[in-house]
């Protein structure tokens, strides 16, 4: 259990580019940080190489798990020497994904490639990752930092991760009963979560200068924007999922992260055959950012639908007599959309 | 389920260097080689945005994850243009890292970063992770391609992987019961397997006539022993863990995986306090690649012992009574040291 770091040591080896007393030092800075995020299920001081997880309490237990990087983010991050909100980011995405099927997420594992391993940053950067794991609940149980010298830029570094959750079979979230007449609810994303960030960097660049001038219209620097962390969704829509009783039937049909591809592609992902969705562009308010990102770049509408979030990080699907169970436990909840009748594979219209 | 690519459509988009259509054929194209490694557990269908798994059958259940990269041995892969090898490379190491725990590989996430998405490459890549997944009966259930313009240099990309398996309570390799006069058995690595290659890169290079030319001690060229793939034990000792009975107490105590530190730090890390490891170096052969390399850089005995394996990938420890049963099922097994007391933190020495 713990993490890992891939070097070894001695004169010859740190030679190379590797260094062993400062993948020693980064281990001892996160080693706490790392600690703080456990379960009672985590079983401590054994499995040398992997981490042990107990799995308890659970009928006919399904295991749900996903990946992912932050992407193109960690250029601005990388830009603004700042890094506390890619773990943020990371550890979000990934839960958000889980959660979507109704599961509660367990543990995550990291896997972080630096060109210079410098304990400080490495402390940083887990640092956030411990952060959300503990805010979701999730044991940061493992990790790897890979020392990889003439992979990366000087300062550059790459952040991936892996969650594992876990949803009794007969609780799992069921997108096939979603029929026409169902609402779409919209959660109000915190800003661009972790998608469109090579289209941001083509129009903007990373120049300091650049992130660092105040936007009136953003009431902060355009790189405190790009910044924001990934929201996630898990504390606030879990009490919906929670102490349903069966004769109502389930609150929530499912659930769509929207991620790269916006609300086109990801809403399209849970709907069934014969149905559509179709959002009344004008039911919610499109932050600003999104805005100066399409005048700067003259971006068009259709292209900002299909790469951005637009203001809406998560949609609920529910049946219409859910609706008030729903927005009462999540009063920013915004109805923006309902499911209609389709002629094909689901398609997903903004009107 | 199933791979997610980080990235949306459309002209602008494109233009910023991310490409979709490519992104599309990369999914089509390994979709049916993720499939082919499914097992009856994996739920197909449902989970637009995880992998599930139904675990079932398990008394007291542990899950045991771990994460892992392929590391510099990358770039031996990308120098010869060469993708077929790495994701075994990559499975084969966390199937051996979980399995020190006695844990059965149940299911499999990559995450592969590139430069630029060639599916053909990513194809290739996936094949081999595909392949050394169906080798250890474990489902490759989900991965994430991501492609990020300006992080990689051109042709160049990042392989990490994470695994997640399970073991009963109960079967859990004890190794607080080590103690003196417990036998090590060494069991064949394949070559380095993924450790030490920055140190093999900082003596050789990565020139293709260097990796090219052939080597009579060898048999092979440089460049094909190097990317000879990491060594896959489950299936190999997996019989010995099995169908044990009870009165006769388990005949393994512990195994360690070595990877980067050698015998010297990965054996140490299963040791109880007050024992120590003894290796004989002459128990064994230390196959011509380390002779090369120790050579041609002029690397010390001592280092190279805590940089590569030495020709040992894994080691069992288990008591002497047992060795015959051991070695019954896995003739290639070679006794090459044995448990001693020791005065503090578990110490190994090399003889």
């Amino acid at each position: 259990m713990g993490r890992q770091t891939r070097k070894s040591r001695g004169t010859t080896y740190a030679a190379s580019g590797v260094d062993i007393d400062a993948a020693g030092r980064a281990v001892e800075l996160i080693k706490d940080k790392a600690r703080a995020t456990f379960r009672p299920e985590v079983m401590t001081g054994i499995g040398a190489f992997a981490g042990l997880f107990r799995l308890t309490d659970y009928n006919e237990p399904v295991l749900v798990s996903s990946v992912d990087g932050v992407g193109t983010k960690l250029k601005i991050a990388i830009a603004l020497d700042r890094h506390d909100t890619v773990g943020m980011d990371l550890v979000n995405h990934c839960v958000n994904d889980i959660f979507t099927c109704g599961a509660e997420p367990l543990f995550f594992l990291d896997y972080l490639a630096v060109s210079k391993l410098i304990p400080e940053q490495v402390e940083t950067i887990v640092g956030g990752l411990a952060r959300a794991c503990s805010e979701a609940g999730c044991a940061l149980i493992g990790g790897e930092t890979a020392e990889m010298p003439g992979f990366y830029a000087p300062g550059d570094y790459d952040l991936a991760g892996f969650i594992v959750g876990v949803v009794g079979k007969d609780k799992i979230l069921d997108t096939d009963s979603i029929e026409a007449g169902d609402i779409l609810l919209g959660l109000p994303s915190s800003g661009l979560h972790t998608n469109g960030y090579s289209l941001v960097r083509k129009i903007f660049g990373t120049e300091p200068s650049t992130l660092n001038a105040y936007h009136d219209e953003l009431g902060r620097t355009l790189g405190e924007e790009l910044l924001e962390p990934h929201r996630c969704y898990y504390n606030l829509v879990k009490p919906v999922l929670s102490g349903v009783r069966e004769r109502e039937g389930m609150p929530v049909k499912g659930m769509a992260h929207i991620t790269g591809g916006g609300l086109i592609d990801n809403v399209a992902r849970i709907l069934p055959s014969g149905v559509a969705a179709v959002f009344r562009s004008d039911a919610w308010q499109v932050p600003p950012v999104f805005k100066l990102i399409q005048e700067q770049g003259g971006v068009g509408r259709d292209e900002m639908y299909h790469v951005f979030n637009m203001g809406i990080g998560m949609v609920i699907v529910c049946p219409p007599a859910r609706v008030d169970h729903v927005v009462a436990h999540i009063p920013e909840a915004r109805l923006i959309g309902e499911v209609v009748r389709g002629d094909g594979k689901g398609r997903v219209v903004i009107s």
